[in-house]
């Protein structure tokens, strides 16, 4: 199943499923009056739900309409819980010396994780205001999971079983801020503002082969003001998400609708670039010994779209076009 | 007015107000469904929830029913954001010395808070349910307030403007996992279980005198299984709530019914005692040499009343009253 949220003036959106063309959606009220509902009620709705993306995908669903990318909100505007790691060790490692920092202790072996805001998700194609840039405005691209209700203490060997969705995910950082919020101990909170998402969530099914051993398979393709960036791939994710759920639930439970971080996507090969401007600026430094590269300026565009190698067809989680708006 | 939220069952729970004698209490639905509705339409609904409140004080409530806080869960039993500071610096540089941490930088100029979950706070009755002895667990007794909306950018000297309620708040620590979120940078997530609350969410003016400077003027009595803790007041406050709102919202937009805490309160003089544990173990090693208190087992119990010096009347958040369940 393809879930998108619609902004409609209401605090959750109204919810829908998109077709395979992401041409055609249709309301699954008055089955879940938002998305969130869904993943509450999850078992019960699930094969009704099934049942109509079936026949919006077959052209039959009789109410459906035209969906447009630039109406959708977050999947879910707002979340019970946003936790996002550090999964890819390659962009921890380049961070601490991007930030001069100590080494993370037992980096490879206990996940890292930050809890973030969870009450104002951005839609894909939201502008993004920010109040300075000499915050160090950068975009991150990301994947994540939604999971259904995770007790606590849940082992990573099940972890998996409690992933409901998968995500497409730009973390907004600001880079001036988050060196002095690491060192108070407390970690990130103004160096997170507002997280944005692609416009669709979808079962695991979806991605085919493409989910494989708790990570997404794809590469994420992205563009700064038009131009290539990066395009890193899935599979480098050192910690999978059912072993980033089990970290998060070892002290608490996670509600229906907890959103999981893979944090920022890396690769090891330079040819790969970047997901993110802090991560290319630190390259820059250690190849050629400076860097060129700046922060986003106001109506600058970022551009994130996951794709399978070689597929020049559409990403399945749709497009997060951006621009940012400072002041 | 007083606010408190009844189990019904409900994700959100029932919202009532309470008399000021805590004895009755009285449904304010259908005005809202519960209380994070009241606090997203504050102005609307201010007037007649204050009626609602004259009428139940002068016993002309017609559907009042007694108030029973062992049914009381968290005034909001789920939050847009909880975002807990450290604000009283004689705690903080007690902790520095118990976790054998460097100095937090800016310390006494720049604010401290990392993001806690708030999609499960607990009522002032529950048992805390914890999976490990060896986690450290300990309670921490704080203050904190509900915002309407902020947004972004809302400076110190306005932030007040925009604090609906007082609450009293027991910030539950696993104190063995605390100094490794921190060395990584990340911040406290397993460290910080389900955060519980007293019964009764008040507006500022039921305190009369005792909300001065943007900061609760009332002693905090902690007692562990029966026996007097501490009673550290909450004038000592180093950054009072409008600082640490704005600090909170400076990159970002604060929802309404989001809850900013002060951290552990904490007085210089050693007589006051401690409201936490960990800060009256590492006193017990720097006044005597050697800790002689440990953490809290399975059946401990905690209670927490806020009151006016010398007052043997009730507190006016009422009271928390917990216990610990491990395994």
């Amino acid at each position: 199943m393809r879930f998108a949220t619609l902004d409609d003036g209401s605090l959750d959106g109204r919810p829908v499923l998109v077709d395979r063309h992401h041409g055609r959606c249709v309301d699954i009220r008055p089955r879940a009056d938002h998305l969130l509902q869904v993943l509450q009620r999850w078992d019960s709705l699930y094969g009704e739900l099934q049942a109509l993306q079936r026949q919006l995908d077959a052209g039959q669903a009789a109410q459906a309409f035209d969906f447009d990318p630039r109406l959708a909100r977050a999947p879910l505007p707002r979340a019970p819980q946003w936790l996002d790691a550090s999964a890819f060790l390659n962009h921890g490692r380049l961070m601490e010396q991007a930030f001069g920092t100590e080494p993370i202790p037992l980096f490879d072996t206990v996940p890292v994780m930050y809890q973030g805001a969870s009450d104002d998700f951005l839609g894909p194609c939201q502008d993004v205001q920010l109040p300075d840039l000499a915050h160090g405005i950068d975009f991150e691209g990301e994947f994540g999971v939604i999971t259904g209700e995770v007790p606590m203490g849940t082992p990573p060997e099940v972890a998996l079983d409690h992933v409901r969705l998968l995500v497409q995910i730009n973390d907004w950082s600001l880079r001036a801020l988050g060196p002095h919020e690491m060192a108070t101990g407390f970690g990130f909170l103004q160096a997170k503002p507002s997280t944005a998402f692609a416009p669709l969530a979808l079962t695991p099914d979806e991605l085919g082969d493409h989910w494989q051993d708790g990570r997404v398979h794809l590469n994420l393709a992205v563009q700064w003001n038009g131009e290539r960036f990066g395009e890193p791939h899935g599979r480098e994710m050192h910690f999978d998400f059912g072993r980033l759920i089990a970290h998060a639930a070892r002290t608490r439970r996670l509600s229906a609708g907890s959103v999981v971080g893979s944090g920022t996507v890396s690769n090891v090969a330079r040819s790969a670039g970047s997901a993110c401007i802090a991560e290319r600026r630190v390259i820059e430094k250690i190849d050629g010994g400076a860097i060129r590269t700046g922060f986003m300026r106001d109506g600058d565009r970022v551009r994130m779209e996951a794709r399978a190698e070689g597929d020049g067809g559409r990403g399945p989680f749709g497009v997060i076009e951006q621009r940012v708006r400072v002041g």
